[in-house]
């Protein structure tokens, strides 16, 4: 499987981004083609040395990094890219990487 | 469910910190109490600006962030985390949060 990891930094308005990204920008990430799973952090995002300076952390799975970047390539990815502008406005982070379970 | 990132920095050698990873600390990893899965990236970690100057992504699941905490604090917890500095040569970040599926 592949992740990518997009780590939303605090943004301005806390509240705000939290209701454009239930309201618009899953709905929006949802249409990724080869999209398997998709986790959205809630609650605090923690560091060992306490708050992490990120207000959300989501993972969208596929099934490589081929399928990853072949998903960001079509109109739904460039769509989903383009709206995090609306929303993130802290930055973000993104990381992409295959795994496997140990 | 709650995820444990381990977020491994650029080692100053790679092919020893891979060794020493899967030969010794996924088995002390592994130990935790409460772990429900553990997934560990191989290849390259890219950023979208290219390398991330990240080495190697774990991310260890729990039930809740308690169930976590619980974990790093028992004696296979402590063991874990101090094992971290005879491989983790370039440094670690870690991020933790519970998260659910949307």
């Amino acid at each position: 499987m592949a992740s990518l990891v997009v780590l939303y930094k605090t943004p301005i308005d806390a509240a705000a981004f939290d209701k454009y990204y239930a309201e618009t920008h899953i709905g929006l990430a949802k249409k990724l083609p080869g999209l398997r799973k998709y986790e959205v952090s809630h609650g605090p995002v923690l560091s060992l040395a306490g708050p992490s300076g990120l207000h959300l952390v989501a993972t969208l799975h596929f099934d490589d990094l081929a399928a990853m970047q072949a998903a960001l390539a079509t109109p739904e990815g460039e769509a989903a890219a383009a709206d995090v502008a609306n929303f993130a406005t802290g930055g973000v982070d993104m990381l992409m990487y295959e795994s496997q379970e140990v």
